[in-house]
């Protein structure tokens, strides 16, 4: 790639993570914040029913409908499964509106500071997510493990440049400005680094870049009827990125029994708590920290 | 009152504040918790359905749904104004199931901490607070300005005696151990001092009890067409029961201006950024704190 001559930012692809869907409606009415020289940049709300009911989604997940067999397969036709094919229409199959770099906005119930969520290892987002990290200590890299595009059902499968931004620790359906201000800031930072980039003109950053590299899920404690049983422990509660080892606590359980880490090795957890994955069964999940060369 | 007969513990009257409904469901499994030789106690998770789909309520805020003229007017059918009529069944008008003492168990995103929230000023009730922030600092009691009983849309007018209590901050959908395991402490706290209450052995406490009154709710910057144009300003955000002087900032507005607090006279907010508050126009509310006898 030589050249990004349009860049989108999505927010609210979950109806209820208010920061991003804010710093949309905010980003339209003052679009001279997200012009830059060298490209366009186009604004998009993702789910704005959604958004207008106050919840991650209608129907189902958007940000899980992105499937590439999902999206040319006509018989799905939920709310977001339309919505998805709409979006993947103007984002990536028109010619004239296609995006070169897709940024989606999101917020969690952990504490995910400022979480670059990279889909893949694309050299320009590698070197990007290292320029961020580098620039605010608040970024971290969580890298997802798709094998391939056919394997991702994010917004961000539309383009292999770009990535998602995941802030937290905020509720579902409410503002809190310093988080907004700092996501705000981020995104400028995207864009500047992106106009540098257009203009040959690259920030120098550090050759290597610490990741965190998915893992695994892990459920809550559950009865055999699949009713939740136990809370993360007090002690695990907002440790997101923070080393646990072989024995440390993980749950508590209604009957006041401690449940303790058991794998052999230590693991990074990240997306403690986050409301929205009790659904999915997902009490947090486990990531390999490492540095890599970039 | 001579005598408590029957407690009533209610959780999930929003399906989407975890920290009560799973309280209702822990003591529902071990039901020798929250027994008292002196009273009957029973629990009721109010709203299963909005329960079940993690959210506030399916059509209607079940808790504004207690109105006297609303209970009786069978025009009403939406599932919350049903499952009110139900509740008020159960809870008020049954002889044999009806309850003398009614806790309701809500959460906040706002920093609320354990919140007694008071619908009237029954003598009990103000014994029972003062005992309760007497012995556990995080206590705090906040009183509805209900005229009458007939004003108040609560679960809690269904009975005089008893209150809500309102945890926080947490976000909607989850469970925090820390905030969980305080909530459980309060209900044993109120249990065993309305036992003490039964048995004519009332725990002595303070002759003075520290109130946070109700006065009147503000809503967000807005634009126009009703659009929220600004957040919370960062130095108000999570300050729920402190003072708020004229000339302090309340709001940051999305082009970065200030709003300050206009007023003539201290405040003390709380409910301040109340995610489900954002509907109902209310980005916190007004208290005077005052020092009562009791």
């Amino acid at each position: 790639m030589n050249q990004i001559n349009r860049v989108a930012i999505v927010g609210g692809t979950h109806g209820n993570e208010f920061t991003g869907a804010y710093l949309i409606k905010k980003f339209a009415q003052f679009p001279d914040l997200i012009t830059r020289p060298s490209f366009e940049t186009v604004t998009l709300l993702a789910n704005p029913n959604a958004f207008a009911a106050g919840r991650r989604y209608v129907e189902k997940d958007l940000n899980r409908c992105f499937l590439k067999q999902d999206l040319q397969d006509p018989t799905l036709s939920s709310h977001e499964e339309l919505q998805a094919k709409s979006i993947q229409h103007t984002l990536a199959l028109s010619k004239r509106k296609q995006a070169d770099f897709i940024l989606d906005l999101h917020s969690s119930t952990a504490n995910m500071g400022l979480t670059i969520i990279l889909v893949n290892s694309h050299p320009l987002n590698l070197k990007l997510a290292a320029y961020l990290s580098q620039i605010n200590p608040l970024v971290r890299v969580y890298r997802c493990s798709f094998k391939s595009i056919e394997e991702n059902p994010f917004v961000n499968s539309l383009c292999e440049s770009g990535f998602a931004i995941e802030v937290g620790p905020i509720a579902q359906g409410l503002l809190k400005a310093m988080l907004f201000q700092q996501t705000e800031e981020l995104v400028y930072a995207v864009l500047d680094y992106l106009e540098q980039f257009n203009q040959g003109r690259i920030p120098l950053t550090n050759e290597t870049l610490i990741l965190y590299d998915h893992l695994s899920v892990v459920d809550y404690p559950k009865q055999p009827d699949g009713t939740i049983f136990g809370m993360i422990h007090p002690e695990l509660q907002d440790k997101d990125y923070q080393a646990l080892n072989p024995g440390y606590p993980m749950f508590l359980t209604f009957d006041d029994k401690i449940i303790v880490y058991e794998g052999a090795s230590t693991v990074w957890p990240i997306f403690i708590n986050e409301a929205a994955y009790y659904e999915k069964g997902i009490a947090m999940c486990f990531t390999q920290r490492q540095q890599i060369n970039i």
